[in-house]
């Protein structure tokens, strides 16, 4: 008998599942059920289509339903899944765009139902003119209002990295923008040293930041539109579009109702292997809680790179293959106007909350030697456990060209390596790429004298 | 007693063992010795210079003589240390601008004589016109030539790292370059593959790539002065400047003269801490050999960033403190015209001769998300060993944004980590840094299915 597979859900883990459970098993039915218009999309690319970097909605796609089909997978696209039941092993569907509805068998399930936009319990959160980010179908209906005729103020309700590209976004494309959030620094993964020099980037772009105040209401007009965002200190900032930019939470709902188990994040808990607790049945990319390596605690982590390698892992192991996904570290990148920010590992606070006891040091080089043209500032901190030096966490900023130093950063915490042997590791070094000590390593020599430091006043 | 601190040489090694010793041990006299004119300064930004990517020749020095004085260090200019005598603990020197002479006596001793151009044993090679590209002193004089009325047609002997960047600087003074090299391919450290891109990119700037055609020659004219620059196949290349681009070996010539033990490489032999066998002499930078962690060789590896590391380890050791330095891994970038390359680890030949059964991946992508505004081709190869999976080996090369990823992969190989391992890591991903899956992340994903492959042909 042919075995059945069906994926819930269509984008970066479903797709990338049902792609790698085929091939390894070219006999499997695959199933995967979308309920937007689009499969295996980039939603991180949003921002970029919406601020025209990128061309068309098109550009995000990398794979449509047509080539998933020519792969051998059924897609059922505007097609939700309402319930799983997992006695009788099928799911229950139906079509959003007509009456259709109906069953499907499986016998394996990958459950890939991503997340949804927070939403502040504020008054007015859900009227009309107030958007989330979330599917290419939001960006959709994101980009249709900022064209419409009139629309001028836009509020950001949320810094974090999707807020203030968004921001931006609007920015560019001449809109009048105000980012409120209730921290006293953006993204508040990183630092607030780090994070106060990403909230100047953000004002120097003409981008209005308020902090350290939270949203109270959003204010509705007579035919039910948002028209102004209401903060805990006072102030009322006039909105023709309000965007939600606070994060998102895991999509649970299914797999919760079915009785598939959360863990202690709310995401779906899931083993090495992607497995769920329910026998058959497997989750990955958003709506999946992760181990982190470092804090040993589970977290949900949102980001496509971890959609794509979970779904990946799960179809690999479905279609008779071995596959593992063995955590995450927090490595995080972002392009806030003209200025690069990336951080790994645990932030101060959370190496606090994790129960590390830790020093820090921070360094500013350039991008390439200081002589060489275009050498741009770079800023580069770490975090490392006192007495033994391990690399704990890192963040650095800087202009075009420093960012993406952070993978060298991030594997050295992957490996648990320590400061002093970060110090010494073989990295490449030419005028046109960074001085002659690496901003990586000087920063590791510094923090490894922090630590010596430390030691010493500990005698 | 005060204790006396001798280094031989003032350039990387020898000024940040000063430095370093000096500030350990504030009560430590140190006097160095240097021949040139310069201390401290960038010996990988003389292509800089003459290309005029850089204004002065004083931009590429990161500590005068002045400066190291004001941190009390005693530097002698323009003096050569022209014999050791470790009996009597003494060194000898001479001053090159005057008839002054005297020695010097040492408790401990720094060699850092750094390296000598290779010279091809051929007529004429000692001519007039014919330039090594060395010390700063070095570069000075090439650009004097270069800047002669009626030069015009310049000979790059030797397709390496520096024969390049020299060749670049050439052609961006707007002079007929050609680089002549034995091998088939230029850059003999990077897989043939990789250099036949290298080639292209140099031939689409102009520049002339005789390969596979050995030197044979350096044509004389009447007046002593290099003409022309014959070769096996019988090529006479005219040339009013000649440039020897052919690397350089250790200039070791004081240590054996003194009795100090060389090892296998002809480097200066020194363990971890940057001791040569001779009691309280130590050495640092382009004239010792490193431990290479991969082939388990000693090598020859002259490049400022090791010999930074070096000098600091010595000077730290020196001063009472605890360093070593930990061998290297031949990592390596380059700047070639609009292409980046680099490589770390073992190249398909290096892997050979070390003995190792391996297998080769390679993936083409981009170094934003394809997308993006301003993706740039990437090329990333990766040498794994069968079986086991382990990385050995890995080259970048690509357009703006391509080569510094290398570091990523240096500290993986750094690690001993395996493609598997190498795939599943937390690297940064946002559209403007990368596709959902970096470019180092697809080539682990292939060369894991290459060793995957080669199992499975094995059983």
């Amino acid at each position: 008998m042919v075995k059945r597979l069906v994926v819930v859900g269509g984008d970066a883990a479903g797709g990338s599942a049902a792609s790698q459970a085929r091939k390894r098993d070219p006999g499997l039915d695959v199933v995967m059920f979308e309920r937007g218009r689009a499969t295996s999309y980039s939603a991180c690319g949003i921002p970029y289509w919406i601020g025209g970097a990128v061309d068309s909605e098109a550009q995000l796609i990398a794979r449509t339903p047509e080539q998933h089909r020519a792969a051998g997978i059924d897609v059922r696209m505007r097609t939700e899944v309402v319930g799983v039941d997992l006695d009788r092993r099928v799911v229950h569907w139906r079509e959003l765009d007509g009456d259709g509805q109906g069953r499907e068998p499986f016998d394996d399930l990958v459950l890939a139902t991503g997340s949804v936009p927070m939403r502040p319990p504020v008054p007015g959160i859900d009227a009309e003119g107030v958007h989330g980010v979330q599917v290419l179908d939001d960006g959709v209906a994101l980009r249709e209002q900022l064209s419409r005729e009139g629309v001028r103020r836009v509020v950001v309700v949320g810094g974090g990295y999707i807020g203030l590209e968004i921001a931006e976004a609007c920015r560019v494309r001449g809109l009048d923008v105000t980012v409120v959030d209730l921290s006293a620094t953006p993204i508040g993964t990183f630092d607030p040293d780090v994070g106060a020099l990403i909230a100047d980037a953000v004002r120097r772009e003409g981008i209005r930041l308020v902090l350290s105040d939270p949203v109270t209401a959003i204010e509705v007009d007579r035919t039910g539109r948002a028209r102004a965002v209401l903060t805990r200190s006072g102030l009322e900032l006039p909105a023709d579009v309000v965007v939600l930019g606070l994060g998102v939470r895991p999509d649970v709902r299914l797999a919760r109702e079915a009785g598939v188990p959360l863990g202690t994040s709310g995401g779906i808990a899931v083993d090495a292997r992607m497995r769920t607790e329910a026998e058959g049945v497997w989750a990955a990319g958003d709506c999946v809680e992760s181990r982190h390596r470092l804090s040993g605690q589970r977290v949900v982590v949102a980001l496509g790179t971890h959609a794509n390698k979970q779904g990946r892992v799960a179809g690999i192991n479905i279609g008779g293959g071995y596959a593992t996904f063995p955590g995450v570290i927090g490595t995080a990148i972002t392009k806030i106007c003209s200025l690069e920010a990336a951080r790994t590992g645990l932030s101060s606070e959370e190496a606090e909350l994790a129960g590390y006891s830790f020093v820090t040091a921070a360094v500013e080089s350039t991008t390439k030697a200081g002589y060489f043209p275009g050498a741009q500032p770079i800023r580069v901190k770490m975090i490392a456990e006192r007495r033994s030096g391990r690399l704990l966490g890192a963040q650095v900023i800087g202009d075009a060209g420093s960012a993406k130093r952070i993978d060298a950063l991030a594997i050295c915490i992957w490996n648990e390596m320590t400061v002093d042997e970060v110090l010494s590791l073989d990295l490449s070094y030419a005028p046109p790429f960074s001085p002659v000590w690496d901003p990586v390593l000087i920063a590791a020599r510094k923090a490894f004298e922090a630590v010596e430091e430390d030691i010493r006043g500990l005698l």
